[in-house]
């Protein structure tokens, strides 16, 4: 699984800590974690929109698997994430949430809140979610007897976003300022995950256009 | 203010204690709750995807200021209705969460987990949520100091939401499955809290269309 | 009613906003608030350990009603206290559990965790714990039809602790470490208030001969 | 390590699914878990007092090396058995306050809240509790700098509690009213447990005192 973690400005600093924790986790897994947002405060400027721009395109085009990503509150990010097409983003404060959405939702991303309730302790509280996060099967349902509606609502969500959003994904995506699009495909290493990942040719031209 | 309580099938049964506590604290400050999903059980069945359609109908037809929604754990309520232009929901699972949304985010809905981590005294938590929510001014960012940035990245949000979706609104919700947005209009304290204060006479046209 | 706030080392750095939110709420309600622990890092030094002597001399002499106390997690403060007769902490995370140990456990502490969990909003969950520690009746069961049987282990908790104890408080404190005794009621706040309010003579005199 | 689960009458219900969680997560680390409170609603009633003298006797014989305990919001249980000398019991809501008692506190016991937030995926959350609460080597301190002064505090705390309570462990016991102690040894499996496993010859003598 290619697992991208992506954090904003007003959390940059914690980016190291966190980015510790996904890997300690999800390596010895077979997973690979990419860092693909601010490493630092000096870092290539993002907000919580340019994650969810970033989240739209890497999930689109296939180049990860899942995004880790959050903000403040995290409330930022998942709505920023869950505006586009293709990304199902949940909210995860603690390890049950992960198993849970995994179960329920079977969504591929989760936002994260990095400053309300992050305290002593918190790297304990992001490891154990990754732990929930990244293990076991997904889809199942929860409780199990309940697997039939959760799938088919899980399904309709999909369908019902793919009707309300423009048609073509990448009409979707030049009608946002592209200024934020260059800004959120900015950084280099959020380049080397998606151009060495990339399974969608138009959209990698796309994104190229941007760079030129 | 006018608020929307809209609960689904799952969590049905809680629906008469939630409106309580929505009612207990709302109307003396002046505002009246409306009470348009779920009211028990046997009730015209609704799940979170019917609620997404239900908020983003109530919203855009200006027919009530806020949204109160939720389900088992809250997520697939809040993915449901941030589908929808001009729905900004969060998460709310403590009275804080209502408090900082209001100000960093400054939405129009809300969604709460009404079986996750929801047991003794759980009524008592939605109570203190619901106090935060509807208290005090919105949109002054916290801390104070990082109002600005806060209320920029708000209004770009919903700017990306509408470059994403269709551009006409009725062309939006009519690409959707429509025997879900019937489903959705079809219970009558629904349709009262509608008819009665939408302000947008080309929504309640297409809502009635769908109820001949 | 007089209510004692008493920090130690680890999060003395955060008394000031602490003690703000303290008096923001009971104040009005006519309660008076009392800083009896650390101002900040350079004050009198105290350990959770202090904290529950301190707190058990202030209730024990009826100088104050109740005692809001903490550590990094609050669970060193939590044991500390409840070592002494007389004092009856609970742990509170969330203004609900404030709510709960009033009405089930009716206890005269609160431990708080000051850096678990401690993140941005923190002082805003400190004010709502204390808007619902200090409003209304204790005592009255949760569910109310519950009280009876509460009421009553609430009142078999003092008597096995009153059982489990030596017999005098003064000798009881007296067999603990004397220099603990006296690093805890050290501090200039602490003996302001305790000598102002103390009702019980002995354990003045008792204080009293510590500090010559 | 052997592991004693004790629940009161307010829970009981709930005892066969915390067992089973117990059991899953510690037998395949090699530990033993004995549930010596309440099984069902209809099994000998006990009440957090008589937990309080059960983990007392069960941990001061050694005929156990932990206690999990709790009961509507786990308040009650924390409090009944912190009175006694030679138990060391934290609250535990979460994986990472586990992690946290184990490192910080070094206690012998736990209490869990199994009503207060005990909705959907509550057992799961009970759990990751268990996962966390019982692998690794506990005292090391947390953040690890500060182990010296956690360490040195955690040894104070149990000096203090041991001045306050009476000298003869068994006289404080015998202060206490033995019927609340004949109750709280009264159940089968509550005597299985502490006669097979008591390395206190005094104590044992005790206990079959009360049930001749």
């Amino acid at each position: 699984m290619k697992i991208a973690l992506m954090m904003e400005n007003s959390q940059a600093a914690k980016n190291a800590a966190v980015l510790n924790e996904l890997k300690t986790v999800v390596e010895p897994m077979g997973h690979t974690a990419y860092n693909v947002g601010m490493s630092d405060e000096q870092d290539h400027h993002l907000t919580y929109i340019h994650l969810g721009i970033m989240a739209s395109l890497l999930l689109n085009a296939r180049a990860v698997d899942f995004v880790v990503a959050g903000c403040g509150t995290g409330q930022g990010a998942l709505m920023s994430l869950n505006i586009h097409p293709g990304v199902v983003c949940g909210y995860c404060l603690d390890p049950s949430d992960a198993f849970l959405f995994n179960q329920i939702n079977n969504g591929n991303a989760l936002s994260l809140a990095f400053a309300k309730g992050y305290g002593w302790g918190a790297e304990l509280n992001v490891r154990y979610i990754f732990e929930k996060a990244f293990t076991g099967e997904r889809g199942q349902g929860y409780p199990l007897e309940r697997a039939e509606p959760q799938q088919r609502n899980a399904g309709i969500l999909n369908e019902v976003k793919a009707a309300v959003v423009k048609e073509g994904y990448l009409d979707a995506m030049r009608a946002i300022d592209q200024e934020l699009v260059k800004t959120a495909v900015g950084g280099a290493r959020f380049q080397a995950c998606f151009f060495e990942n990339c399974q969608v040719p138009e959209i990698a031209a796309y994104v190229r256009s941007l760079l030129d």
